[in-house]
């Protein structure tokens, strides 16, 4: 059974802090925007999926520590909350969107009472959460139909249920296709430089009793070069309406030594992560973080005094590199533009 | 002025430790086998060429050491040595080229008088050691006269002063360029697991007042694809005689991206990297090294408990994605089969 990310237990949010594992498995309780944001920033909580339920669960913080009596200054209180949190991480689309929605709920509940409100934008939070539960399931088993019996999967950075509520995208599909029966390997990018492969999909993978070799993100072209490796399935921080898609840094090299390798490239995410307001994926913007994620990653200063440094948490992979992506929908195949549209609907 | 990585120097080999870079500049002096053998294994001395020194270094230990007065019985100890030295890593092929240059010279000496042989093989190792230096210098020269004023160059793991006895390959054209005056911008891709670019280049380039901007292994294609990058220059461990390379794992990966950019791949390498005895890159060797490298590296564990790791030290790239071979006798273009031969001396 995948590890539960977030939820919303006692008017507060409790989560698995991910900087700890996979040494140690902690969970923590948040009652405070300010914590909420720096766990974001610092990626305790991370995954887009994940960080759009913390986005809808921050909201409730603010709305259940109100202390007034007037529904219009909650309503502007949970602006601001939004806003604040939505300024944490630029890249991931999901933040947003959740954000988006919980602020179209209360717009619709601010002339009726302040239980009500609190009320309504507590279940519209709970359905964000359930709704990435279910999502995940229906892609996972969707994405499964992609794989065989001894099929033999690379991933790139954490997708599982450490990524989301508790399923997860990528790896969701493939713990789809081991409840299903089939036997998968996974080659799983360390994903420099904050190891989210090595720490985060290890810990899941072998928890849930699933075959899995670790590599260096460099490594895994002499891997496709050996003929090791059926397909690539990783997750995606936001994709532009043509199916160009922002994924963490390295993604875009995966697509390129796939492509090399005629190994099909599978994209799996839920709906919440395609931004239709952006026609292609140059708009996305690329969140660049601290050179000491580079430098000094492990308590060990491991580059020459003064280096600069140049660290994108993500980059951009062009629809023509990406074979399918795999949604609750179905497996959407290109033209994307088009068939990507087709299931659209809005927040 | 880069520094010098090795020397012979009272009797003893003095080497800095790599492995203490780029915190602590610390020299150590070596005239033990086992110990030298240690620091081969642990990475203390690094770098095809440097280690082909280190192994003819390694011979002057036996030689200076040995008590008795019988010179084939020293042969018989120069023999043991090298088959002990030459098991300590077998990818790089300077480290036998070496050990069996010295053995040559043994074979003639054996039949005069041991300070005779003492002198000769001293004289042997000391030429290597020059020739060395006289190499890099050389091809430097040839390889910086395809760098522009302004030129951009990335490169996979060190090749600079530290992997030779005081130059480099791959840097050696950088630092030709730039003694020529020409402004040059080094990408170095950190190079994981160990991290030699991260930690070995931007110390040697910062030293000399060269631009460096550090990036994950990862985001070297993001980088290409942004029109940021000249040129690829990188080492080689072995280069079979048709121009298929060894060189540290993840140069595939690199060539394969730079074909994807059209980006010109470079290998600068000396003459004594080429085994002519070779066909093809099949034919060489792959040292896998320990599962620790990946998942301990710098401290703190990084994967899960029980983690399967896949850790080459090396990968092959064919030859048709290498737009040329740098050497002391010059920029070699294809067809390499033929015109790697062209220069061919025997050991």
């Amino acid at each position: 059974m995948p590890v539960t990310t977030i939820e919303w237990k006692n008017h507060k949010i409790r989560m698995i802090d991910q900087t700890r594992l996979p040494t140690e498995e902690i969970y923590f309780d948040i009652d405070d925007i300010e914590v909420l944001a720096e766990a974001i920033r610092s990626l305790r909580v991370r995954g887009a999926p994940a960080i759009g339920i913390a986005g809808a669960f921050g909201i409730l913080i603010t709305v259940h520590g109100y202390k007034g009596s007037d529904p219009l200054e909650l309503l502007k209180q949970i602006k601001e909350t939004g806003d604040y949190l939505n300024s944490t991480r630029p890249t991931a689309v999901n933040l947003s969107w959740a954000i988006l929605k919980m602020r179209k709920r209360a717009e619709t509940l601010k002339t009726g009472s302040l239980e009500a409100m609190r009320q309504g934008l507590t279940e519209e939070a709970l359905a964000i959460w359930q709704e990435d539960r279910d999502c995940c399931r229906a892609l996972g088993r969707h994405g499964a139909e992609l794989l065989r019996d001894g099929s033999t999967v690379l991933t790139h950075c954490n997708t599982g249920a450490l990524a989301t509520a508790d399923y997860g995208t990528a790896l969701g599909v493939v713990f789809a296709a081991h409840e299903a029966g089939k036997r998968i390997h996974v080659y799983a990018d360390e994903t420099r430089p904050l190891l989210q492969g090595a720490r985060l999909n290890t810990w899941e993978l072998l928890n849930e009793g699933i075959d899995v070799t670790l590599i260096c993100d460099n490594t895994a072209a002499f891997v496709m070069q050996q003929n090791k490796i059926d397909c690539v399935i990783l997750g995606a921080d936001r994709i532009a309406r043509n199916g160009d898609t922002a994924n963490k840094i390295g993604t875009y090299n995966v697509a390129v030594i796939a492509e090399k390798h005629n190994v099909p490239f599978y994209v799996a995410a839920p709906y919440s992560t395609i931004d239709f307001n952006l026609a292609n994926g140059s708009q996305i913007p690329i969140e660049e973080r601290a050179a000491s994620e580079v430098t000094d990653g492990f308590g060990r200063k491991t580059a020459a005094e003064g280096t600069n440094v140049y660290n994108p948490a993500f980059d951009i992979t062009p629809n023509k590199l990406i074979t399918a992506i795999i949604t609750e929908h179905g497996v959407i195949k290109p033209p994307f533009e088009v068939n990507l549209a087709k299931n659209k609907t809005d927040v």
